[in-house]
């Protein structure tokens, strides 16, 4: 039975590295000692060691251990053997690349679908529907594709943000950017506000945090989600 | 010999489409009488014809026909017998797949290097870089490659916007996103703030408008760039 955390953000404002949300991720991950940690985003172009020494820091006031994926030797292997996988945030054309080069789409999908506890903030969040391409990051690497998990019938859209009512900027908002995605595709995309997050638990999918979060459909007026179950897919 | 126009934006704050360029646009153009438009980029999915007409009605103020690229029986052609051209903006992932589709790249920076000339705004100023990457826009279809016409030898960061100190967003600021593209590539990025341009004439690279821009280069700290002529690359 899938068991999936989707989080829009790793922190929020004011607070630290995924602070706000680890009392959910001590709950979350109670069963687990060690969580394999994918770091392939490479925020800010961290490096892979460096990124995962961030996030041990954090689970081990949890209690989990955190081993980098990229430490192990065969990294298919490292997934099929994992008790829980974590991917963090940082640019999704970069995870995705590496995740296509490495072979991991697949055996990702089919240990998550199998059972496999899995959290996503962020990039890793963005992976988890149908294809990446309502991220918002730079195109810094071409990948081999934009297909992603599929570990949830609709694309999420990370940082959702709001129009700014009083901006003088041009450039397009997130709202006309996921409106211009709907021209060319059907999925339905769910903008997810930072601090909330998703939880899927076998084929139910629960909005988390306080905020509603806003549900683009292909010729729909987008309507806002209140926190509880998500029905509408 | 090269003349070419690179708007970071159609429109400023609080003024009509082209409005406060359309007097360097009058003499910029003064010598032609009708412009080729290429209305791929279609901004919030409008449709070719709709697209071409916003341009039409703009560019009869200064007395200069309009005609759409997709109105001619063969896209190569049009570029080849163009007496100028016009890419506007949109979505720049669309663009530049229309434009491999058409086998238009080519043709075109052969015609823009022979001196046809040139002006883009916000994707179709993207286009004159030696990439796309650093386009602000979702990645809404798959373009064959992210190549583009490497008019120039830096590429361009349009509606370029400063990290908000205020703001309480945790997604990443502009500069962080350029950061990371210079993290896995090696061109620079000229950072254009709307009502800016640049003017191409020859080999030698104007910054136009009343802002600085910011260029950024990897490995170096940002700098700003005065109006004037470009010296640094």
């Amino acid at each position: 039975m899938k068991k999936i955390l989707i989080a829009s953000t790793s922190t929020v404002y004011g607070s630290g590295y995924l602070e706000y949300i680890l009392p959910r991720l001590k709950v979350f991950f109670a069963s687990i000692d060690t969580l394999l940690f994918i770091p392939y985003a490479r925020p800010g172009g961290i490096t892979h060691d460096a990124y995962t020494s961030t996030a041990a820091k954090v689970f081990q006031k949890i209690g989990i251990k955190v081993v980098g994926i990229h430490q192990l030797e065969n990294a298919q292997t490292a997934v099929k053997n994992a008790q829980a996988i974590f991917v963090g945030g940082g640019n999704t054309f970069v995870l995705v690349k590496e995740l296509y080069n490495q072979g991991l789409l697949e055996v990702l999908k089919e240990q998550i679908t199998k059972g496999t506890p899995y959290f996503g903030t962020s990039a890793g969040s963005n992976i988890c529907g149908p294809t990446m391409q309502t991220t918002n990051d730079m195109p810094i690497v071409y990948p081999p594709g934009y297909a992603t998990l599929g570990l949830i019938p609709f694309n999420i859209n990370v940082h959702y943000v709001d129009p700014n009512p009083l901006s003088t900027h041009k450039g397009e908002t997130r709202e006309t950017r996921i409106k211009e995605f709907h021209c060319f595709n059907s999925v339905a995309v769910l903008g997810l506000r930072e601090g909330s997050w998703l939880e899927v638990t076998g084929d139910n999918i629960f909005l988390k945090g306080t905020l509603t979060a806003r549900l683009f459909r292909q010729n729909k007026a987008p309507v806002e989600l209140e926190p509880g179950i998500i029905k509408v897919f």
